[in-house]
């Protein structure tokens, strides 16, 4: 007998999450009502933004209730539908959370998507929330022009490797910053980015500077703490920072120190604005069509880290982001 | 005979200005040339900006050179004129320095005042450069709408009680956050404010939240530090910061440390955007038609604390901005 097998909060983690914080439930598979579907889960995308979903605090989103399916984006199969817009065996994805099978009726930002085009996975991979966020913090916020020099953190990751690509496709100078020779070897010589700059040499305000002899015109903010410090003092005037995550931030249970270096904003006068994708959401077909375009030209490239396991591994694969242990965008494999 | 009496820079401060850091010259009294004319300067404006113009540091506009006049807004009547738009007689403001006499060819944002509207002090005063710095910051990059809560900080200050006013002609909740009861009951009382919260009392955040109980939906920012701090943790979503002013890490030898709630910026996704009223430089007289048109009807009051003594008094009365000796625009006195 089949099942739905489901990932529940069970406790607000206290630092990084850990096993205990989640349940494993098993649960009779849902049916859905008039003007809903089913669907058959198989991946899972695991982003850093879950550390806010389950933290109490007040949020953009309400956080997931303890007792609640762990929010996610998932993609799966619809196998049975009273939605005249879905049939079976659509490939959908969306808010579907970590489970085997949801329910929906379509709406919140639920997308149907072409696995001809692209295999299933990669549309909650690179062609999913980390493209939308790039494409939407990049364009609409860091408005870079031609020949202007765009920084991104964590330029290794889902959203910062698409940043930097888009960069490219603007003719901006595109510089990345990653952890390590081997991220920084992958930026610049799989991705494409004109440089890369590895944080953990010990040398950041200097190598930044070398990358980046014009300054920089946008700073594509994906960690906070001390890199944005650093960044904020080679900021050009009239410089944009479109804060899309303080990822250094989220495991902390005390407020970090901000940065030292706000005067720039002032003297500079940068423009700093949060960026959450789910603004977008009305516009995801715009961002779709985009990335869809650029991808099938083979303007970007894009890396899935996709660990098996099932609904049982999602706490420890979870943590992976935060630790470094993943090299290109996270998911789980449903399928066990 | 007369002589043009001048400040001008000996020696790049440290931490707050010193007297020894100015030097007092007596020169000769400039003539005008093609095109140019001289005015005779009766009154200086003091400005915190002053302190980052003195610094070396990279900055909004070159730093004031050693041994240079130090730079300023002055008021004051031309009297001589090779210049077709300016006669003997017209009463003129503009960036004309720290002296009793100046030459100039009417570029870089000098402008002819009415003194029949206002008294010459007042053109420097609240209608100068700090209330064209409010209506830029305020309505620009703040984007008030009616019934939205603006909070602005160093309220009783020269920009911040404009700002507060203008707020209020807008229809928005001003609340004012200003150092002792006296400031605030100035905020209330005599401007108008809607309510002031004294930072000194020791309960910022509770006094904060009882004075904007529906959050804070714009933060005009003069100070920075702890206060920003604070403010940052009662920001509705999509809330706008225009950063003005950072007066608390101004005579800093050493960066402060940052807002410690830079989360909030994500979260809520405020925009935060430094301000330079000089970038304003060409709708100077759409901030003037307006600044006066309300003054006229009323609707703004500010206050002059004018001080004598001449070019001699100016490295005293620029400390009165930092150690809060002052109440209103702080104006300096050439006639002596």
């Amino acid at each position: 007998m089949i099942h739905n097998r489901t990932v529940r909060l069970r406790a607000r983690p206290v630092g990084m999450s850990k096993r205990d914080d989640f349940e494993i439930t098993e649960e009779p598979v849902p049916e859905p009502g008039d003007g809903q579907f089913r669907v058959r889960l198989d991946y899972v995308s695991l982003d850093p933004a879950m550390r806010g979903w389950i933290s109490g605090g007040k949020s953009y989103v309400p956080p997931v209730a303890i007792g609640e399916v762990m929010r996610s984006y998932s993609a799966g199969i619809v196998e049975a539908s009273n939605h005249p817009g879905f049939q079976e065996g659509d490939a959908v994805t969306g808010l579907f959370g970590v489970q085997t099978h949801a329910v929906s009726d379509g709406s919140n930002g639920v997308i149907k998507v072409d696995t001809a085009q692209a295999p299933l996975p990669r549309w909650i991979g690179g062609l999913g929330m980390p493209g939308t966020t790039a494409y939407f913090g990049l364009l609409d916020i860091g408005q870079p022009k031609p020949e202007e020099t765009v920084v991104v953190s964590a330029a290794s990751g889902a959203v910062g490797s698409i940043v930097g690509q888009i960069a490219k496709i603007q003719g901006c100078r595109a510089v990345g910053i990653a952890g390590g020779p081997e991220k920084c070897r992958y930026v610049v010589d799989d991705l494409g980015f004109d440089a890369c700059v590895d944080y953990k040499a010990g040398s950041l305000a200097e190598d930044l500077k070398a990358a980046c002899p014009n300054g920089i015109d946008v700073y594509y903010e994906n960690v906070g703490g001390d890199i944005l410090d650093t960044v904020l003092t080679q900021m050009n005037v009239f410089g944009r920072i479109p804060v899309c995550g303080l990822i250094a931030h989220y495991n902390n249970t005390e407020p970090a120190p901000g940065p030292k270096n706000l005067r720039s904003v002032l003297v500079n006068r940068l423009t700093m604005r949060g960026l959450i994708v789910f603004d977008f959401i009305k516009r995801y077909p715009e961002a779709a069509e985009a990335l869809g375009r650029w991808h099938a030209d083979g303007k970007l490239k894009m890396r899935e880290d996709i660990r098996a396991g099932g609904v049982d591994a999602f706490p420890d694969v979870l943590n992976l982001l935060y630790t470094g242990g993943n090299l290109g965008k996270l998911i789980l494999d449903l399928r066990d």
